[in-house]
């Protein structure tokens, strides 16, 4: 069945691409959850799918909010975020996070998440997410619809039982969710791992 | 045996977060075939998993490079590249793009894969990938190990295939490849869809 789906798509294409309206298409993205507020009255949190990462050495990432978000303020004043990824037990959380507002509602409250102290920033992170990443602003972009914070990697928490008896971390057990295209996904089949294409046999 | 082992997670997870090593630890990313260079001798590709949108309005996207890439002079010079988003079964070839370099291997040959006309820069597609986002590059911001180029899309290309009858693109029927702690994964069960958790019965 997925053969003769393949076959019938590959015939098409080779002479059907369609032009499409330019927009935003890459895809998958992570759908992660941003804490912020360095006092208790003031932490927030909002969900992110515009993130990335954007440096190995130092480690930096980015985030982009749009300015009229309640965690906009919040993020530019302190200069500090931690972006929790959670697992897919979460995606109800992950999508309320991404539609309602601090302003109104106390996101903690509503999806029983706990804020649990981070390790080198004041941002508390989610304890009931499998990675939590601590990080320090460095740039703000201003954009368009959204300003991009680009932001040092401080401090990273795993969940202890992803980490196996020989030390490595078991990031594929952690069933973190991805965004596409206004679809929340959980990990699939695995395909390969790096460098699996030029190993020989 | 799932629901066993959430709630042994869950047992160990609330006083148990270990400290972690700070790093790249944001996930999942997309797996892409960058394309580039405007004239045939110099078309390259290259594999990126650092890559995000940054921007909805207007759409704009960043990937990051190693300046001793071979494919970072030439985005660098022609200020233009194509993100092309490879489906599952292109998995070997997303890898084999990440780890040779265009400098020694001609990786279109290699992989077999068709480099198509693009619509509005010279920098040509890659035609069995089912999405392809042309891009041309607005920013270039040195972090460390990577540049980060942020760029604005201006021409999106998919499989016709992909368009419903009702004129809705199905991207979760492209397949397309994520990128998770060195492992390549297919896309798995849909979780819901944006705004799912506010929705009335």
């Amino acid at each position: 069945m997925i053969k003769k789906k393949q076959k019938k798509r590959k015939k098409q294409i080779s002479f059907n691409k369609t032009h499409w309206q330019a927009g935003t298409m890459l895809y998958p993205l992570p759908a992660v959850l941003i804490s912020c507020g360095t006092e208790p009255s003031k932490y927030n949190i909002i969900t992110i799918s515009w993130a990335g990462t954007v440096c190995t050495d130092p480690a930096m990432l980015s985030i982009s909010v749009r300015p009229e978000r309640h965690s906009y303020e919040i993020i530019k004043k302190n200069k500090e975020f931690v972006v929790n990824l959670p697992s897919r037990s979460m995606a109800k959380a992950v999508d309320y996070c991404g539609v309602r507002s601090g302003r109104n509602v106390n996101k903690w409250d509503v999806c029983k998440l706990k804020a649990i102290e981070s390790q080198h920033i004041k941002t508390p992170q989610i304890e009931s997410c499998p990675v939590s990443i601590e990080c320090k602003v460095k740039q703000i972009i201003p954009l368009g619809s959204h300003d991009c914070f680009i932001a040092e990697v401080v401090g990273v928490s795993v969940f202890s039982d992803l980490i196996n008896s020989k030390g490595r971390l078991q990031l594929e057990k952690a069933e973190l969710i991805s965004y596409i295209h206004g679809a929340y996904f959980a990990p699939g089949k695995l395909l390969g791992t790096f460098g699996y294409s030029v190993k020989k046999n």
